[in-house]
C-alpha cells in the first residue's frame, strides 16, 4: 500500500500516519519527494485503504496488490483449457454452444438439435429456470425441463449447459447437464459462488451488468478458491446510457481479460445485442478479437419462441455464420471444430 | 401495445403485421397518421415486443403497461406506513436506522449502541453476513453474531436489521432479526426475493448498482407478490464513470420512486459515498428531497472498525446530524423521532 | 509519479525502466518491498504514464499530482465569493437565479420578471442562441433576444445571464449579460474555455454530461489560468442507464467540490431532473447538502413554454419553494437573500 | 405523437387533453382499448412532448418521428461512398487511415509516413490542434504543424486529415487538409457543425462519449442541412464504469448505424482502448463486424510520441494488422486497398 502524502505537509502530519500504520501491524517506508511524501505501508494485514485517507494530509491511498491470485495469469501463465464432449474453450480452440433461451418442449429441443447437429454443434445451450425480470413472466419448465433436455442431448450426441440459480438445486443440475451457467444477475451472488466449487462439472461464469474486469475476476475466483479450476468467462454485455441495443457488447473485455487471466473467455452476443441481426457481425467481430468461444442462441421457430426470439437465429443463421467463423478463425490463429 | 410502422409502409407489410398479432391472440386496431400508420394491440397475452420489431415495414413497438402492480400507487394511492419498534416508515414519517456496518464483538455493539440512545436511536443495523468482492475478505461472524447482536439489542430495548445472503438463511434469521435486509448485488435473486414472500417481518430491498426503477419495483413486486407487502426501498447509489465518490447516491430516486408507488423509500447515504464526511450532507439531502427514512452506518470507534469505517459516523457527528435532520424534516412535512 | 512493478520482476526490468525514465529527464528513486518493487520518478516534466505501463514488469503507473492547481483548494483555501447586483455565491451565502428557459418576447421576460421580483429574484436567466440536438428545432432569438432581456431587466432591477456558443459572440455578450454561462456540451470546448478568461464577468461553468469532477476542474482551469478567476460551477445532471428522469442530478457533486475547490458550486435541478415535480425537492436536496446558489427555470405560463416548459415551474411554485429555502439554509448555517 | 392514458381515466382527462393538442395546432384521434386510451397527435408543429406528460391522466408521451431526416437510410436506402486519393469508404469497401496522434516534427511526419507507404496507407492523420484535459498540457504545432503536414503529404502523394477546433479555423484547414475532424468533445458543438456546411472536403465526425446513436445521427444531420453531404462517422469508445480501458469501444454502433443510416462509419480502436495491444483485436473486430474505414494511430517512434503513444502502433505492428484485415474483409464482403 502506498500512502501518498498533499504537498508540503508537516512533519507531525507524517508522523501520525506512520504511528497509525504501524499500530495496525505494518512496516512503513518514509520516501520525501520534491513536492510530495509517500509512505510505503508493507505487510499481510487487510486495511480499508479509506481509513487512512482520512488522516490529516493524506492525499490519496494506493493497494498495489490486486486481489484475485488463482484466476490471474500471474500465477497461471499458460492458458486453462477446458474441454466437453470434444469441444475446447482456450489455448487457440474456439467452442461454440448454440441453443434455444428457454426450453419449451421436447419438440423444440429436439428440432433445434437436429438442425444444429447439421453445423457440427455439439454443446446445447437452454434455460430451464428463468431469472425474469417480473414476477408474471414465464419462470421455466423447472427440472421437467432439464430431463427433456438431457434425453434430447443423449439422443443427439450433444452436451449441454443451462442456468443454475440458486445452491440448493447443485445436486439436481449435477444429474443433467455437462456445465453451469451463473447468470449475469447472479455473478455477486457469493453464497452461490462458493457452493459451486463443489460442482464436478466446468461454470459458465457470466458477467454482471455494471461489473468491473477485476470484480468479474475476483468473482471467479470465489469459485476457484472453492476448488473448482474450471470457469469459462462469459461477456454478455454491460449496461450503458444507450437503447437501442438491449445492452453494450463490451469487446474489448476479450483481449484485457486474456492478458490478465489464464481463463477462457467467449461473448453471447445474443444477450449482448438483444437483436437478431447484430448476432452475426458481433459473433464474427468476437472471434477476430481473439474470443475463445461463443454462446448463440438459436431455436428452430424463432418467431414463435417463448423467450428472446428477437435475439435468436434461425439453424440457417447459425450456419452461414459458422461458416464465416470458420474463415475468420484462422486469421487470428485459432481453431474451431 | 402500439405498433409503429415506418413512414409509407405498404398495406401488405401492415396486413402482415396484424396477422402476426392476431394469430398471437391479440385483437389489432388500426389508425393511419398523415405518416405513420400505428396498429394497436389489445390483449391479456404476454409476448416480447422484439418480435414484431423483426416484422418488416415496423419502426418501433411500445409497451404500454408497466410490469408492476402491487407495488404500485395506482394500485394502492395511499401511502404504506411500516412500524418497527415504534419507528415509523412512510406517510410523513422519517425512520432511522443506524449503527456499524459489520458486527465484530460483543463490546462494539453494547458501546455503539449505548451511545445511539443518547440520539434516540430505536432501530440498529448490523451485517452477520457480509457480501464481500474478494473470497479472501472478512465473511462475516454468522450466526453467531446475530445472537450477539439479538442479545445487545434486547438488553437495549433496540429492534434490528441484518441482511440475509440466500434462501437457506430465512428461519435463522426470523429467530434473530426486526427487518431483513436485502443487499444490491441480490436485488435481482429472484430466488430469494421469492422467498421473502414467506417472511414475517418487513424487507429493506437495495436498489441493484445498475438498476432502473422500473426493474427496482418489479424486485419489490416479487416480494409483494409471494405474499409480504411490507416492504422499504432503499437507494444506496448507482455506479458511474465517477470515482471519486464509491457510488452515485441518486437522490432523484425519491421523488420519482414516492409518484411511482406507495412503498416507503429510505437512503443509505454511507454506502452511497463512501466517505465519511459525505454521510451528513447527503443525508441532509434526503430528508430535503422527502425520503422516508435513512440508513447511516455508526462505529463507537470508526478508525479501528474491520469494514467500512471509513464511511461510518461517530456517534457524536451522527448526533449533530440528528440534530439538523430534526430541523429540516419540518419544512417537507415530515415527523422524526 | 510512482510506478508499481508486477511481482519479483527482475532487477533487469526494474533497470529498464529507471533508464527509461532517466533518459526522460527524471530522477528515480527505487524502493523493495516484500512483493513490489515501486520506483519513484521525480521532475517537472509531463509524461503519459501509459507509455510506461508499456514496459516489461510494469503493473501500474500512479500519476500524484492533480492537473488543476488555480481551482485547488490547496493553492488558495479560502472560499471564492462571487457577488452580482448584490447576491452572492460562496462563502455561506446561497444564490438563486431564476427565468425562462428561453426568451421568447418582451412580454414573457416582463411578465415573468414581475413574478419573480416577488420573491426577491435579483439575477434572471434567459437563452437567446440555444444548443439544440436537432438543427430543425428553435434555435432562439439570438442578439434581438439579449437586447429584450438587457431591456426588460434594466426596468425591473435585475441582473441577467444567457449561454454564450462560441468565441465570436464574446464582445456582443460583453454587453448585454452580467454572467455568462458555458453549457455542458461545451464544458471541453477548450477554445472557447481559453477565450473567456478575456471575459470582464463571471462565468458559470456547467459540467459535462459524463465529466469527471476532474475535467470539470480542469475546465475551469483553463478559464482561471487564461485570467478571469469568477468562476461558479454548476452541475447539471449525469448521464447515466435510467431514462426516466432526464438526466441523474448528482448531489454529491457539492460536498465533493466544495472539499477539492475554492469555487462556488450551484445545481440546475431544472435541467438536472427534467420534470416540473421533482424540481422543488432536489433544489430542496441541494441546499440541504451544501450548495452555494440554484439556477431554476420559471416561466409565468410554462405549459406554452417554446422549450422546456415541461421542467418550468410556475412562478407561485418558485415562491413556495423559496420560502422552504430559507427555512432549510439557516440548519447548514448558510444565508439566502 | 401518441399519448397513452392511464388505466381507467376519467372521460374529463380525455377531453382535456384533446383541447390541450388541439390548441397547439394537432389534431386528435382517441381510440380507447380494454384499460387504456391511446390519443393519437397528428401535425407538423413542435411540441415538448413532457408538456402534454404534465397534464392528468397522462401516462405516458411517445414521439414518432426520428429526428435526424437526410442521414437516415430511409431517406436515401443506398449507402454512401467517400472517396479520397483513391481511398473509399462506405459500399463495401474499407478505408484505412493511420498517422500519429499529434504533428511534432517535419522528421517525425517524414519517417512516419515513409514507413505507412509500405503498407499501403493512402490518407495520413495528425494533429495540429490538440484538445487536451489540462490546460497546461502540449496544445499542438498550430498552423505551422498543418503546413509541415502538408508538405510531407505532397512529398510522399497522401492525403491527409486533421481535428478542426472552432468555426474560425475554417478557411485555414481549408488550405491543408483533405477530410476535416471534428473530436468527441465537439459533436454537439452547434456552431462547429452549422459551419462545416460551408467546408468543400468530407468530414469525420467523432461520437461524443456519451452521445446516443440518435444524438449521432443529429449531428450529423447538422452539418448535411448546412450543405455538405460527406459525413463519416466515427465510433471511438464511449464512457462507462469501467477504467481498465481509456474508454469502451462500442462496437455494436457499427452493425446500429448501418441499419439506421446510409453514412459510412468507421471506428478508431488507438482512442477506443487507449493501450497499444488492444489495437490490433479491436481493430479486426471492426472490420468483422463490417465497418467502412478505421482511423488508427501509427508512429515511427511510439515510446518517444509527445502524446498517445502509448496508443499508437510501430510502422511493423501495422503491417501485420494489414495484413490480417486483408485476409478478414473478403468474409464479409468487404474490399481494403
Amino acid at each position: 500500500m502506498l500512502i501518498i502524502m498533499r504537498e508540503n505537509v508537516s512533519q507531525d502530519c507524517i508522523d501520525k500516519v506512520v504511528q497509525f500504520i504501524e499500530a495496525r501491524g505494518f512496516q512503513s517506508h518514509v520516501s520525501k519527494g520534491e513536492l510530495h511524501t509517500v509512505i510505503g505501508a508493507v505487510g499481510s494485514k487487510i486495511i480499508d485503504p479509506r481509513n487512512i485517507e482520512l488522516l490529516d494530509g493524506v492525499q490519496e491511498v494506493i493497494k498495489i496488490s490486486s486481489g484475485y491470485k488463482l484466476s490471474s495469469r500471474i500465477f497461471k501463465p499458460e492458458d486453462t483449457i477446458i474441454e466437453v464432449n470434444g469441444v475446447k474453450f482456450g489455448g487457440g480452440n474456439v467452442g461454440l454452444i448454440a441453443g434455444p433461451c428457454t426450453i419449451e418442449s421436447y419438440e423444440q429441443l429436439d428440432k433445434t438439435a437436429e438442425q444444429l447437429k447439421k453445423s457440427n454443434v455439439k454443446i446445447m445451450r437452454g434455460g430451464a429456470f428463468k431469472p425474469r425480470t417480473s414476477p408474471y413472466a414465464f419462470q421455466g419448465l423447472g427440472e421437467e425441463g432439464l430431463k427433456m433436455f438431457r434425453s434430447v442431448a443423449d439422443n443427439h450426441g450433444m452436451a449441454i449447459t443451462s442456468e443454475i440459480m440458486e445452491s440448493s438445486q447443485l445436486d439436481m443440475f449435477e444429474k443433467y447437464v455437462d456445465i453451469f451457467q451463473i447468470g449475469a444477475r447472479n455473478m455477486q451472488n457469493y453464497n452461490l459462488l462458493k457452493d459451486m466449487g463443489k460442482a464436478t462439472k466446468p461454470i459458465i461464469l457470466k458477467r454482471g451488468l455494471s461489473a468491473t474486469f477485476e470484480e468479474w475476476l475476483l468473482s471467479a475466483e470465489y469459485i476457484l478458491s472453492s476448488g473448482n479450476p474450471n470457469v469459462i468467462l462469459c461477456e454478455r454485455g454491460i449496461r450503458t446510457f444507450e437503447k437501442y441495443t438491449r445492452n453494450t457488447l463490451d469487446l474489448s473485455a476479450i483481449p484485457v481479460v486474456k492478458k490478465l487471466s489464464h481463463l477462457p473467455i467467449i461473448t453471447d452476443p445474443s444477450h449482448g445485442t438483444g437483436l437478431r441481426d447484430k448476432v452475426a457481425p458481433m459473433s464474427r467481430a468476437s472471434v477476430a478479437a481473439g474470443c475463445d468461444g461463443l454462446l448463440i442462441e438459436v431455436h428452430y421457430d424463432a418467431d414463435n419462441a417463448i423467450c428472446d426470439g428477437a435475439q435468436s437465429l434461425y439453424p440457417d443463421e447459425y450456419n452461414a455464420l459458422y461458416n464465416d467463423l470458420k474463415q475468420i478463425a484462422p486469421v487470428v490463429h485459432k481453431t474451431i471444430l
